[in-house]
């Protein structure tokens, strides 16, 4: 498609990072406007035309989540009703993605709920990055694209040359993931698993499986939400003799109360995340000594 | 169906109204979680057996209107992965209603959106109350019904027996359903009517249809927002020459910043309206002098 | 798109509007067989190629409704089945507008299973003018745009500057539009509206209400069916001491019984409609002295 | 499912035959007002509870096909909205038969359309009676059974005993079902096959493969339309030396203009049909001499 | 289309067809993977880009079917979700096609669920060749067409200028595909029918109807699946008198265990039919005597 | 639901485990003819009546796992066809697990396709057990549940108490389940983690993480396909100085070339599977020695 017929919109969720993108493209932002109605409704109205035109709607639905979700979708919406050529739903971070399967007897897949609802409300393609599990992909009944930012973190960290360093999962949940980062490093992985004690007591502690002592500890993780495990395993490798730990993700929720403290109290050397979801001015200060973020503009700009 | 397979639950909207629909049915409310995760994601979680039953989620979608929709969603898509029998959407008060056409060229239809969420979602019936329009109905493309607050209002203008009263329509928009208000109430019906200025100043002033003076005044209108429109039309037809004015409606959203402002400025003689959007101790507080409320918990309960 | 992969075609209804509206594209118009078995069934063979062609297929579903819009689903389906590019149904008169919500409890939604069946049998845009009411937008399933002549009503009684006048609303359910109609011309607005004796006769009167002593009226419409509501409002406003009186409305059935008659015993001055349905020369010679025809055909040339 | 939770209703198309069935069946016909609007539109309203029960709507798509089509499919929308258990579309006769394949480029394929329609209504089931193809059955997205009254028309034959029988086929087209007929009564079969002239003239000629010298001919076919093809075969074999011709198919539908007429200038001994679609009196009494109507509501009722 | 745009892939049913298909078209066949897990699992890649390409998936779905029908599906939801811009499922024999009715009361309909199957894994059109029953067009959701070889047949034989010939259909259900071939050579037809006996022994025996003696026999069927049908007319109507017999059909399956034997003992003069199926060469090989395979890839190629 | 309106119908893939099932349930197996034709078509019959039963139709999806798939699909559209009341597609072994999301460009979701083409057919509910990646479940439109065969497992090494052991994961994607397993066992976990050679040889080397020296070792799967992963870490864990080693899963497809040899090379002390997938009897015997094969029967029962 030519760039004269595209066009990228943005929900209130991430237009910097939107704007990023254009910014890489050379083009304008498209022009809508995207607000509230007195009672919270969203209120949404396509300021140029779109009719044939090759639409994309930016919108991570980082928290407050269902607003997030609900922008998108009446977004989308307007665009398919604007007889718009083709809509591509780019979402950065797709939230639920903790809600993507039956574990309990009794309990929705919000995960497939929200797929769903993003091909239903018009988009005809999809396009995220690092789901929480890559099976959502599957989830959607529109095609679509999972991207990765493990590149970008692994350029990152090549570009460090942390010296005698192993990866470390910060739960077992992680460990596939990091594993590919730890292979792509060239480095050993280790292992944090929490275990209930086997005592009834409800409570529970933490196994490492491999090998930390002596070394500089890479934590690495999809998502960062209040950040209680990552500071947990920090300590914890710390506690079982790694030197410098420094901690990545590709999504920075730092989700309140405990985030920005979780991040600060964990000791950490470097932590390391992308602009999927944005991060405030004042989380950006609080965790100013350590934090990196990385940009994912250029990478989705290239594949839009 | 026998009781003993219908299961009523609710979410967090206006679970007191829940609780009177269950009490008139003489069951008990059914047990469920929930609530949030820490970034705000719903998180839900049937506490009991639904496989078979005839369930009911009540749960209008009063603001925060998203996050109330979503829970709405995500309770009803568990409730189908249980695999329930029949799940009935109750939505007292279903948001959105005035997105309910393009009345611009690049505008989401946003109400129905929401509907086919409802039944995409899983939900095999729905059962509203005075949607903003009757044609929303249609919106839905499972079976449903669309009930009324109407007769609640009438039997109790009825017994108050406001003597040489007269309807007002507050704005165009709602004069069908006031004219069905002042038919029932055997009265005659005043419209008022905001017209933009032809000098083209871009202000607009009030007309009177009809006729108020010397006469006690009841304004209808469907739901009451921010109430600006209700309390301009309150003066106006003071300044017309009616005497006591009362307001009535079935939604009481009484949004901020000015939904409680607007009503005490309004000099009203009383506020009639209903409890199917759920109204904090402290708006009641604040309108209490002349605010009624009518229940329409037995007139769900009837047709569940 | 480029004329040349556009492709026009017509049903039974209104084949004169499509001629209208190709001579204004400056483009043929689509040839193919629309017709009927010896038993009724329609029979449709396109006899040109659509393969990939922007293909608009223009019939209003005016009476007879059901063969009219039978005969719209069999040639959307065969230019479906053809592998047309993209089908736009052209409805200038969506018929079943009346039946679009259920105000008794078992009845059907007729406009909306019309707006699904439109959908189903491949169309992937409606173009519609004046629907009965703007919600059945939201019935269709595809996007689709309302256009209105109002525009063109509007330009012609402003031509005429008919001088004292007043818009009048034949019953309560017109007076939306015709405040807009009133508000574009700058005149006030005055409503009839028919109630119910209270007397439990089952008899009913009409009512006016705002004032038509001594003025011009024009009666505003979006549907001439019988005609009856419009001559019933026309010697009612005389009556009540209305000068001359005009009828507009956009679709002009004129459905016998009474269609004709009712119009030619009102009293008009002038009666202006549009050709989004065809009036037959016996039923313009039986009005000629008072009848005026707008045409719509550019303006749906124009959006196609 | 017991009586008392079933429902029997009927569309205009075919009272009689609906009251039939509800009579063997021991129940009162579903009480329902079915009509018109002033404009030709289709009214509908059931004026019994339907909710949760077990509903048959008995409509065959006899001419007027349209018309007869939509009631069904409104009725159906009626029942579907009211919440009704199971409805079951019983179209004893199903149109549009004759178009269920592409054998042009850029026809249709109304069949298959029609059957969308009826699951697209509602109707969870579909009951019918010899389709003009059998593969009509799998255009039908919803679940149902094809019923033939063969066995009615193969035991009026067996008790009529005509010696020295053949079957015919009336064209190639019905030479499948004519076997199975001829099979079941014992009898050879004999086709009757119309081929083009091969000097291009455009002209046919009538050709038979098989053998009726000396025999009296059963022309045996599915339906009668305008009933030329019978009455050509009719004439042409007795051409051939067949002596008494009887024709008997399940629908009779002798269509205009020359439905009547064609039968009785065939010379028949005895014209054999069943009622699934309404025949008026006049008809009737045009072929009193050799007509023979025999009902199907006692295998409509078995199955129901 | 542009060539440049276009793709064209096959599966592992009849790899040879496309290529000639392709060969035909002056472009390179799509390159893909096309193979098997250790379980048996299909597995696919594409490996090259189809983004917004036309794309041609050539597969028949001949023995082992549900191998060629799975590879052919899990090519076209890899084709889907790689963004292909239209999908066009080729598929020159279509399995199931005597499975296209229910004619039991608890059987399924195959050939539809096949074709829901390639509309619901994402092909946007069809291409088929002679189908064994027209109607089975109707059955898929998507548009698409139904090419014949008949005219390839034809032709062929119009060059073979057989002499004295009559057209034989090997039993009922392939007499009007027969009549159709009959006509275009402009030969007579005669029709193999198979009877139970009537003795109740639940033996069956063949019947003529018309004439084969002293003629040469052109058995003419859509599919020849193990060949015993074509086998026994091809000695039955030697036993009537007819001297050379020819058979010619559309889709040589020639199926185990005896496909090839019988067609071996059918003492045909020659066997006629097209590579819409591979054969293998030991097939052929043992029917090299009297085999011919004529070749649709040209027709095949010129539709695409 | 009562015994009475139940049915259990088997496909070819594991009719014991079927009848293991119909066993424990006092119930007959439902009777259905599922054979092949000729040509290798899937070909269904069910030989009792189903309309309005609740009916389960038992199908691993083993190998050959597409024919096993389509006879499921088959038998599913059979019983909806033949208005079955409920069908649930019990699939204790669901292939295709691996291909669940897009690790390449362009690479099919098998594993979505599969899901989808259940629900299509007509199944109304799933039942699955240990699904290759929970997300799975997400993949099915329709509800279903997910039932685990790891109690099963757990209780029988807790009967065994092998002591001084360790719970291993034979590569890091079956390191999530491993812990679960182990955690239920109170024992230690170790991961068996294979690594490219970063010295860009293509080759690739196996490295522990965790310990295992002087241990027993349970390895832990949850499928043995070709069983080369699982017998590769038997080796090396041997190597690391494991004693005994144990492997166990649920799924045993023992697939061919080396499915059983690689388990006889293994060294292992205890094979321990389910009877998920039937193993034939010369696979039983060939691993006699040390196979230990638990039932699943029970558990699917208990639940059906």
């Amino acid at each position: 498609m030519e760039g004269v017929t595209m066009a990228v919109f943005t929900g209130s969720a991430n237009p910097q990072l939107a704007m990023d993108i254009t910014r890489y493209l050379q083009m304008p932002l498209g022009r809508a406007h995207v607000g509230r109605f007195s009672d919270g409704e969203v209120s949404v109205e396509l300021m140029e035309n779109v009719r044939g035109r090759d639409v994309f709607v930016v919108q991570p639905t980082s928290p407050p989540a269902n607003d997030h979700l609900m922008e998108l979708l009446v977004m989308v919406d307007a665009c398919r009703r604007a007889s718009a050529g083709r809509i591509t739903a780019v979402v950065p971070y797709f939230s639920y993605g903790r809600t993507d399967k039956k574990d309990q007897p009794r309990v929705p897949i919000t995960a497939r709920l929200m797929a769903n609802m993003v091909g239903q409300a018009g988009a005809n393609r999809f396009l995220v990055l690092d789901l929480h599990a890559g099976q959502i992909q599957g989830f959607f009944d529109i095609p679509g694209d999972e991207l990765t930012a493990g590149h970008i973190l692994v350029d990152y960290f090549k570009s460090k040359a942390v010296t005698n360093a192993v990866v470390v999962a910060p739960d077992i949940g992680a460990s596939r993931r990091a594993r590919n980062f730890a292979e792509d490093l060239d480095l050993p992985l280790a292992i944090v698993e929490k275990r209930r004690n086997a005592d009834g007591s409800g409570t529970s502690q933490l196994n490492l499986i491999g090998d930390v002592q002596g070394r500089n500890a890479i934590i690495f993780d999809d998502e960062i939400d209040t950040g209680g495990t990552i500071a947990q395993a920090a300590v914890f490798v710390r506690q079982r003799g790694a030197r410098d730990v420094y901690a990545c993700a590709t999504h920075a929720l730092l989700s309140p109360p405990a985030g920005v403290e979780n991040m600060q109290a964990a000791g950490l050397k470097e932590l390391v995340v992308t602009n999927t979801v944005y991060i405030s001015p004042q989380k950006r200060e609080a965790l100013s000594p350590f934090l990196r973020i990385l940009s994912v503009a250029d990478l989705l700009a290239e594949v839009i």
